[in-house]
This record gives C-alpha cells, sequence and structure tokens, in this order.
C-alpha cells in the first residue's frame, strides 16, 4: 500500500469522490486516541458549503469520539486498501490501534486533530455542523474545511459495498460532457 | 431499452442496490401530471424500514409534486439508459411529458400512485415520512414500502455521477464474505 502524493482541492468539488458512492474510511481523535470505521451510508447534502451526512452507528467506538471532538476526516480508499476496508469494518469496539493494526499511516491534519490517512485517495478534514440529527437518523452533518486528492490517476479506483460481503469496484469512466446543459454539470 | 422482468424483493435487503450510490430517477405523480428526475445525492438511513435520504433541489417540478403528493418511485436505471438518464436531467421544470420524451413505460406500482419505470433495473415504492428536514437540507425521508428487482443479471450495471458530465459505470463485483464477520454483511 502506498501513500498518495496529494494536493489541495477546491471544495465546492469534491461532490466527485462522494457522489459516486464509494466506502468511505472515517478517521477520529480525541483525548489522545484515534480510530478509524469504514462506512458506506453517506451523502452530498451542499457544494457550499461543502456538506455531507453520514450515518455513523451508535454501536462504533467512533460515534461517541466524533460526537465529543466535533471532528472528523472522511478519507476515500482505493481497490488497493480493500484488505483494511474488510478489517477495519469487522472491528468494533476494539481497543487497538487501527492505524498500527492495518499498516497504515497517520499524517497531521491542518485544520482538525483527527488525522488523515496516507494511503486513501483522499482526505476530507470536516467539522460537525449539525448534530440534531444524530438521535433520530444517526446522521452527523458534516462541513468539509480542507481537501486533499491525490494528483494521479485521474480517477481513483474506488470500492463500493453492495451488501453481503460483496463489493463494487468502480468501473470505466466515460464523459458526456457536450451532452449536458452546462447549468447541470 | 427492454423492460426488466422483476419479482418482489425484501425491503430489508434494498441497501444492495442504493449503497453502492448508482444515479436513480425518481418518478412522480401528482393531480393527473407524472414526472422524472435523475439524482444522485441520496443515502441508506435504515435497513427496518428500510429508509432512504434523498436531496431534492427546489428547483425541479419533482420538489413540489413529491412534496404534495407524500409519494414517490425511487427506479435505478442500468447503463443502458444512460441517454434517458442524461436527458432527464437536463430539463428542469418542463412540461413535456418525460415518460414519452424519452421513451420509458410507466407501469402501475401496487401502493403508490407514482408510476414504475419499466425500464429500471430496481423500483422502490416510498411513502415520505419526514418532512422536518427539507426546509434545511431539501432533504426528503422515505419509506419503501415495496420493491420490484429483476430476476436477472445478479448485479445491475449502474452508472454513478462524478461531476463535470463523467459518469462511472459499475464494474467488477468481488465476494468477501468469507472474510466478513457475520454480524457485519
Amino acid at each position: 500500500m502506498r501513500a498518495y502524493h496529494k494536493k489541495d482541492f477546491p471544495l465546492s468539488k469534491i461532490r466527485r469522490f462522494i457522489e459516486p458512492g464509494p466506502i468511505v474510511m472515517v478517521s477520529s481523535a480525541h483525548k489522545g486516541e484515534r480510530n478509524i470505521m469504514t462506512l458506506g451510508w453517506h451523502m452530498m447534502l451542499g457544494f457550499e458549503p461543502a456538506t455531507i451526512g453520514c450515518f455513523i452507528w451508535d454501536e462504533n467506538r467512533s460515534f461517541s469520539m466524533i460526537r465529543a471532538s466535533k471532528e472528523c476526516v472522511i478519507n476515500v480508499p482505493t481497490f488497493d486498501l480493500v484488505n483494511a476496508v474488510i478489517g477495519v469494518g469487522n472491528t468494533h469496539k476494539s481497543k487497538r490501534d487501527k492505524f498500527e493494526q492495518f499498516g497504515l499511516t497517520p499524517v497531521d491534519a491542518s485544520k482538525v486533530n483527527a488525522p488523515l490517512i496516507a494511503e486513501c485517495y483522499a482526505n476530507f478534514e470536516c467539522k460537525l455542523v449539525d448534530t440534531s440529527l444524530i438521535k433520530r437518523y444517526s446522521l452527523f452533518v458534516f462541513e468539509v474545511v480542507k481537501a486533499h486528492v491525490a494528483r494521479s490517476p485521474r480517477y481513483p479506483t474506488t470500492v463500493h459495498y453492495r451488501g453481503d460481503g460483496v463489493f463494487m469496484v468502480s468501473g470505466r469512466n466515460l464523459s458526456y460532457r457536450r451532452r449536458f446543459k452546462r447549468v447541470n454539470l
């Protein structure tokens, strides 16, 4: 597993990586502990500010860490990380450090205390901006405050979860740009 | 474009088709009118009852039709429908019938008045169960009350939107079932 070389990315365009629906790895930190969880239930909720909703299961340790710290990083893994994705997803409530356990490298973020995962294609530093839907829907609403995205490849090969242990791996990328009305791009 | 042959599908398992993040086509009906919109901002919010959150832009005619009728059908198109997906996405506020315009076939649903789209791989009949997040987030919370899913192929080839006119087409499906803890499937 290699670390991607990344650059700053415009926040208003992060939908490119979230809207296609990949599994993401959410990293968090609180009171000297850090943690990672895998997450497939998320959606874009706005371009500017860049807003993402995430369903975070309350059985995960991440749930309380993110609620208390009001921060996280949403990391987009590529297919080469599928073993870590599965491994992290299998370990709820474990106190072992998941970075060490799965060979992932924490990198300091610039606007939050939660660590970036170096081996992920994209890292979105997030602030929790609305806690009012946590009780009813386990829905955390995050504003992305800083985005780091790999320079290459142009489109990441992501993993998408179908349930029952089956992943769909992202396939071809096809541009129909000329067929879109400009306002709808 | 062919119509898929479908059967009833267990509501608690529809995440298989929503969680991977495909573009969906949402059909609605109200006071003798019917409509279709394309939508990429959605997420699972619960297994039982099967709950889906959808961001519906208030510039779409579908917005008011769904809010008034409190119903819709979430249809999952496959890659062969990409022209209809783009075409429907390009036509906001048009009064033309989109079924006729794009060669799609409306089929009566069993629990809602909105029509199913015959050419889509899966059709999820939905009731709007929470309107309280529409104003703040344009977020419609739907309970799926009936699911129709094609018998074959086993996994649909779906389209996922990356923005800027680029679609990712779903690729390989790989089972890692034996590597998952049972509780996490």
